[in-house]
């Protein structure tokens, strides 16, 4: 486990916990404190500050990387050449050529990778995008990831250079690849246009973002990301299909609310800001926020020798959909997802389907109204002409 | 009143409900059939298809414009010119060009004018722009607006040359204009972007957009309006402030729940989709739509000799925000907002306030960590630097 | 309009907003300094704290009783006296007997009488009432009606002597006719089994009671009411019946959610606990309590020479079942409801209705069990053996 | 594990999911054919018909039970003669008579003895429970547990004989066992009021019931269970205390929302009762369901020697509880809860405490008005008298 912070804190918790068998036994920090804390409060037989050491252990198979993001590289170069197999949290690199050099890096050295984008294993997206496989909702249109909150817990997200960014990166990554699982990996994302402000903090980077992601079928993917958020953490989706709908609420709205005149004795909700009033607590975080399936696929596919659900390739996709982000932002119009290495599908879809209705007119809607009569709108196949009937 | 379509007969509902001193006195359709209808339904003494008549009918001193959009010129100009108050359905115009026109023409000759734009006064709208302007959100950054359903009820809305457009004249202009009211009508929209496209329906116009519209204080308004939409009406509001969230559903989830297994007798529930199953009913629809306060608002604003809460002016800046998006939909890039007559402020916002934490720093946040301490993201205000701490 | 207190203030509200003809001519209240300012604040030309003065004004036609429940006989006497219409707030008495001298007056005096149960009129009631009338839930099993809040404004409702009693008094009055409205007003209310005690409050009536109410159809009318309840106003119906369900919540989740860190200047949000952190507004609460609907029915029912949809002799009836209610929680078991003037049916229903399978067994339940079979259970209709099938 | 039905297949699922190392080594099931395909479908070495050979199998050193209730004393006297823990799905038995014969069997052969009460280990609930023992809720007043649905799925819950009950057996035991969680274990119940009745289906054992049982602290814990239920399957908990509120909704509204107008291909979503329109799925049920946290705390009891949260006693308890019901829905009073074998305090509550607010008054209640003003209920601590008064 390289990384002491919130997210390794988080990973272990997820690891260790309901009687797996696959344990941590190494923790590496660049602090020895914050290393020696996370060992003692976890059980993990050794720490180190070394990173090399860490990664090189003899009983260390995989190596799970949750470090600042300007860390990926190194991390991953060191695992890879190394032999072993990688995990790595999200974003995949600060831009697309530094994730295409870490998928490389894993590729050559034939190691197991995966990518730990832990919201597309959320219970309810894995469960929303079986049912859009079944084609629950018909060809998908449109879909809305959105995450907002206060702002993240550590000094290096803050600033650009070691993120690569601000509220995009941090979570725009979740919100793209959450949307690439309903419309279809292998449909390409061709193009992105996006506004991203510095509406309140008195940073360089962006604190609020909202972009619209275009795909071959015609789908569009909505993200729209804050650090500016009041209120806890929104964490939703929702799916537009020609056949149907689905709205996901994965943490501020899930059938659990309190209210508190008191507040709790030593506990203060995550997230929350406000500690009486309202609130809306979470069951199971590690289990609703994707931790649970989300090892279980990584390890899994590796006992099996089968490639996990999101691996170093889309984090890959992910880093250059980010990258057309931010230069739309900045070009102020819509600019195309760069590509090198395109490994789905490049079918472009040919627009709306035409319904037959009689050998004159295509069916545009038909609707019952209020007095029990079915209403028909048809257009004319020759002349164009849009007309209304009742059936 | 001058229409005997769904909307004129919602109207009629609304005016005539709830023993309201103001009456129909005279309906005008283009069909004799459904002005008769219309007349008998709701006991209104006279009709005519003539809308000239009807204008100048002696017992009516207010005429509602109830028509389809390419008819709001020709009656408007009829009402102006025989000295009577106009309330008008929206949109406007098809355009700002149109809307102009009609601005000019009750200005012109000095007769009270109404835009009857519901959805600004629903109940739900009112109370929330009224805590917003109460200062419980602070500076507002962020609105989403949204209306989708499965398409409108008569064939001249799905006709771009009769209505002006599609899904963004039709519901986009509602969008609109809500956020314009939590953001604040003196505030100048400024540039607008926008994805429309037509994804489903064989028609010409867009049965999809999405346009995120910039304003002068830097906040963005976005809208999503759709005739593709599965599962009914969704109408939903969400504010983002500096200090607070507002989320708002209108239509589909408020608070009232229905299963049935076996459906009713003569009865389909309205822009409900299924008879059957879980079903979502609004209580008072006219009500909750904003019917109710909007003719409240209307008839005390004529009898008070006041202006009403949204007039022909707020029905151009509606369409020429509109005429930028269809502008913006085609360049592909950011489209300034053309108002040649703008009435409110020309200032504009210098971007996030600086916090300061001690004499080096700002304060980007404080958050409570889960062991009690307070920990602070601090910028040192000459090097720029982003450090924590704990407090 | 006797009383110039916190009901009546609404009451003037509901009277006289939305242009509404009928306009409050003489309010009275017990004190000169409140009868004086709701006079100005509604711009009611005359006021006085002489109970006959008022309802013997000659501009008034008809009283409205907005009164502590002490004062109701006194009030109606004077009013069925002097022949005018009497509209009178929840409770009708204090108990059966008191509401039944009440009934005999108004009905001695032929004048018009309408009981103001505003909770039967909320719009999501009226339409929940609707469909179950047109079939939408099959036969009604089992209504629960929940009204909690932290308490009441006025000292007179805590002192069991001037108001009758406690929770079930002022909340269960609600509870009992909103079920009689889907269980249907024809059918008797046979026992009665009650729950009351005193959890926190230091009173002598009961701050939290629980009641079943046994009809004769073999539904189950269930009410819980509570002055304890922490978090704002818990206004909530379910209904069950053999085909269907329907939840209502009428105030804490009607699709309005504000988180706000900094509350509003000069403004606390009513009976919400808290000015911070998630609130909870309802958009238009006059309409959303049933005022607008409860008035138009009464006014236009008087207008009509119809009954209202509630009149006294609901009233007695809810009486009746309250005071069985207060006898149960004593005895500790079912106790009959007395009604000495009945005025519905007397049918009793015979129990579950048997459905038919084949000739030799009933069907108990059938099911799609995972693989896509239909799994039956099934009564043996001679030796009554129950058993299950592959269909 | 004995049993090859539907609950046992949900264990094994639990119990064989995410890494855990806890294998089923044997399946009994008294048909053959549903033993092996259990053995198949989720690679178990060992099956039979032969319950002792199950029980004895070498492999084996933890038996649970899945078997319907009939033959729960039977296995639960084979594991412990055998020396074996036993883990039970509820109830525990048919009535205490036999779950407490069950205690003392395991409790004799000194055999670890865990109760799968898995509501109780709900992730919402364990937070919940937390929160409530952390003191945001301050003293417990009521808890309201509600399970409703369409009815069971094996022939022999509908008989009365070999369940020992109907809807109070199958699903009261869970509402029950969840309201001691809330009001604390140690806490006496006392008393039971119960109406039960066979309102839909032509069986002898009861289809929906409802209870209020009290406990020594005052608290009244209300059950409402039913097989009548149409939509899906109700699991809901309302807890109130003196100084908040907690609402829990485990399945029917968690946050994901599906319209389909199609369904979806080979596949129909569990319990739901209709493949189109709105469904409402859970993401992962098994640990929305509490199996998960259920099996970690059995098996790591077991490793650790300690005991798990939920026991063979409790499961006496709750069946003492539910002969209560039994007894009440016959005698049509409130009866006591016979507990011959009582582990708890015996403590009973000394009702409300009195707030004292100067020297001559107690306060009732303290709330600001809309005028900004806080208004003061007080009671007289010599005469009674309630007083209020302006602060």
């Amino acid at each position: 486990m390289l990384g002491g912070g919130f997210i390794g804190d988080f990973y272990i918790h997820a690891l260790h916990g309901h009687r797996r068998p696959d344990r941590v036994q190494v923790v590496y920090s660049r602090s020895e404190s914050s290393a020696k804390k996370v060992a003692e409060r976890h059980g993990i037989p050794h720490w180190t500050t070394d990173m090399m050491e860490a990664v090189n252990h003899p009983d260390i198979d995989t190596v799970v990387v949750a470090l600042p993001n300007f860390l990926h590289l190194e991390a991953v170069r060191m695992a890879a050449e190394a032999g072993k197999a990688v995990l790595i949290t999200k974003p995949l690199g600060r831009n697309a050529a530094e994730a295409k050099e870490m998928l490389e890096l894993v590729e050559k050295h034939g190691v197991f990778h995966g990518y730990l984008e832990d919201l597309c294993y959320t219970p309810k997206t894995l469960k929303a995008v079986e049912s859009v496989k079944n084609g629950a909702l018909g060809d998908i249109l449109w879909v809305r990831a959105r995450e907002a909150h206060p702002g993240p817990h550590s000094d290096w997200f803050w600033n650009k250079e070691l993120s690569g960014g601000g509220a995009i990166i941090d979570l725009g990554c979740h919100c793209i690849e959450i949307a690439r699982n309903y419309i279809g990996k292998d449909v390409r994302p061709v193009e992105v246009m996006c506004w991203a402000d510095t509406q309140v903090k008195p940073i360089e980077a962006e604190d609020h973002a909202i972009a619209l992601v275009k795909y071959a079928s015609g789908a569009i993917a909505q993200f729209e990301v804050s650090w500016c958020f009041r209120g806890g953490m929104d964490l939703r989706d929702e799916v537009m299909g020609v056949e149907g709908t689905i709205f996901l609420n994965h943490f501020l709205r899930t059938g659990f609310d309190m209210y508190t005149a008191v507040g709790e004795e030593d506990y203060v909700a995550e997230k929350a800001e406000s500690a009486t009033g309202w609130l809306f607590p979470v069951g199971d975080e590690v289990n609703s926020l994707g931790y649970d399936f989300m090892f279980t696929d990584m390890f899994n596919a590796m006992d099996e020798g089968k490639q996990p659900m999101e691996t170093f390739y889309d984090g890959y996709v992910v880093n250059a959909i980010m990258d057309a982000c931010y230069k739309s932002s900045e070009s102020k119009k819509w600019e195309p997802v760069e590509l090198e290495d395109w490994r789905g599908s490049d079918e472009v879809s040919g627009g709306p389907q035409l319904i037959e209705f009689d050998k004159d007119h295509y069916l545009i809607k038909e609707e019952m109204i209020p007095d029990g009569t079915v209403k028909l709108i048809l257009k004319d196949k020759v002349t164009g002409e849009i007309i209304q009937k009742i059936k």
